[in-house]
């Protein structure tokens, strides 16, 4: 299968079937939210369709849906399908049910920004009215939210494909794609502007330890677009550069501080060491609303902790789990954003 | 369990059941090759014991035997066993069997210059005498190339304690240990030595992807020792050195041309770029017999490509799985040998 298109994380199917990413969407018939259940890729494509506030809790906390945008989409459109059901005909009883709802959705994963956010941008928006106006209201919030992430993504994919020319090998880490957010991704966005402008474009996909995002999710949506995509362990990256087949690294970014140091996935900051080493540029791609004004520098960025069990084989050892590192902006070329290439942030 | 002596990878049983790391062992009633099946590690502790020629070609085939020195130990003690139940009066018909069994053997893993190398040393030894006499030489000549690996090893180990000093972080990549060679290994060597010494260690094991010789054997090896040692993701090593927590970089080598460059297990390159951003001090530990004088640096090292399989989850993907990579000369600090620590080759 190739398509241009890259597949699409988080969308709206009305009440007669079609599908919906942007606001005029009817809300008369209870429609649903559609979202492709990452945690079964690559083995098999299965796409859920949900309604009910325990189903979308538990795609959320199952990693059905991930990355920080693709679950602001999917909170805000699973509320939506939520309040379409309430079966409620006072308006007070509804605003009551739609905010227990959102409560409950924004308890699936606690530290996911985009989940809260999205949802009380949607909660903010529906003031008492009739039902049928506050069901209208809320799903056009939740559609305006995955359309300004669309067009966030293709913004940064635009302004990266100026960094691109055709032959040319790019590395990524971990999935900043088209499944992390509701549009064609943050570090991805590039390589897809790039593939529908006709250019060759081979990619390195890091495979991402430990729990290999890359090998499963970057792979799949590149391959299912056409796109030549291989697949490298982690350690296997300053290899490819040293032959002279990495042209460029371009990653996505949890949060970068105000001096421009970046958190990201992982295995990000000894990619940039060895970019560095290599001569090769290395550009993080982000929302602009990444950068977190409040944190001088990378210092003050709390680095999760994740369970040993995704590490261990052995009993007896110990595991380190750090969930993500942070890359100083020494090592960092540049910021792909939806403003455009920014040299500092 | 603790004890401060790391695992036997390979010995000999003699017939009446008695453990031989030296020359010496009767051969009057047929012993056996005495090895731990490193393909059940760390699940269980499993210890084979070998004395025909399909069994041994097939333990170091499917890597319950593995790492250069161990191959070439088991190897030799395993055409040894064999020897002994030939069940032959006469010495042309022993020669004559006894070449088809190395001739066998050595086909286990053809790359394996140890396998080789060790079984035509004992071929060597070997002159038309009694049965007897025939046994007992093949029998000494294993228990030599045995008894000079662990000397080998001690003497890495106590050339390598003066680089170490207590407290400090030490951190290895793959399984350059006890289960690779018939002693206390090559790069966790002086890590042994440290501990016997009463030296507090922490030691930081790289997981080693694909096949994760790092989680699966040397976390393994040094807990059995009561070694303090945390298993990471390769991705992870940069952030750990970032912390300050690591010390002195110690890995194994597979190859070392003429000028130093150094071919060794995938991701001791981007190890060596990350110590050397960081300021810490890399050493490759390794026999003097790894330096190869015919290659003058590392560009004639050639890597070896394995299956897709290893790394594969998603089928549209290639992927590159190179086993080897080489780290130039200019990023290593120094070599630890049987010799001393070298600053060159």
């Amino acid at each position: 299968m190739t398509d241009v298109r890259p597949p699409c994380a988080v969308r709206w199917l009305d009440g007669s079937g079609c599908v919906h990413r942007k606001r005029g969407a009817s809300a008369r018939v209870p429609g649903c939210l559609d979202i492709i259940d990452q945690a079964r890729l690559p083995d098999e494509l299965v796409r859920l369709h949900l309604s009910a506030p325990r189903e979308i809790h538990d795609a959320i906390r199952r990693l059905s849906v991930r990355g920080a945008p693709a679950i602001g989409c999917a909170a805000a459109l699973g509320l939506a399908a939520c309040a379409q059901r309430f079966g409620v005909s006072d308006a007070t009883d509804y605003l009551v049910k739609l905010r227990a709802t959102a409560d409950y959705l924004d308890s699936a994963r606690p530290t996911a920004v985009n989940l809260h956010w999205a949802l009380a941008r949607c909660l903010a928006k529906v003031v008492p009215a009739s039902i049928p106006e506050m069901d209208a209201r809320l799903l056009d919030e939740a559609l305006d939210i995955l359309d300004e992430d669309i067009r966030m993504c293709d913004a940064i994919g635009g302004h990266g494909l100026g960094l691109l020319r055709t032959g040319m090998g790019v590395l990524t880490h971990c999935n900043a794609g088209a499944l992390a957010t509701g549009g064609c991704g943050t570090a991805l966005a590039p390589i897809y502007a790039a593939h529908a402008a006709g250019y060759d474009i081979k990619v390195f996909s890091n495979e991402t330890r430990p729990l290999l995002q890359g090998a499963r999710l970057t792979a799949w949506e590149l391959s299912e677009c056409g796109i030549d995509v291989t697949t490298i362990c982690d350690s296997m990256a300053a290899q490819v550069m040293r032959e002279g087949r990495i042209h460029i690294v371009i990653v996505g970014a949890d949060r970068v501080a105000a001096n421009g140091d970046t958190a990201n996935k992982i295995g990000t900051y000894p990619l940039a060491i060895s970019a560095k080493y290599h001569g090769v540029p290395f550009y993080v791609a982000m929302p602009y609303s990444t950068i977190d004004r409040s944190l001088p520098d990378g210092a003050g960025i709390p680095i999760e902790q994740r369970p040993d069990c995704e590490i261990a084989h052995c009993r007896g050892a110990r595991v380190y789990n750090p969930a993500f590192d942070v890359t100083p902006r020494a090592l960092i070329t540049g910021y792909i954003t939806e403003r455009g290439v920014l040299d500092h942030v």
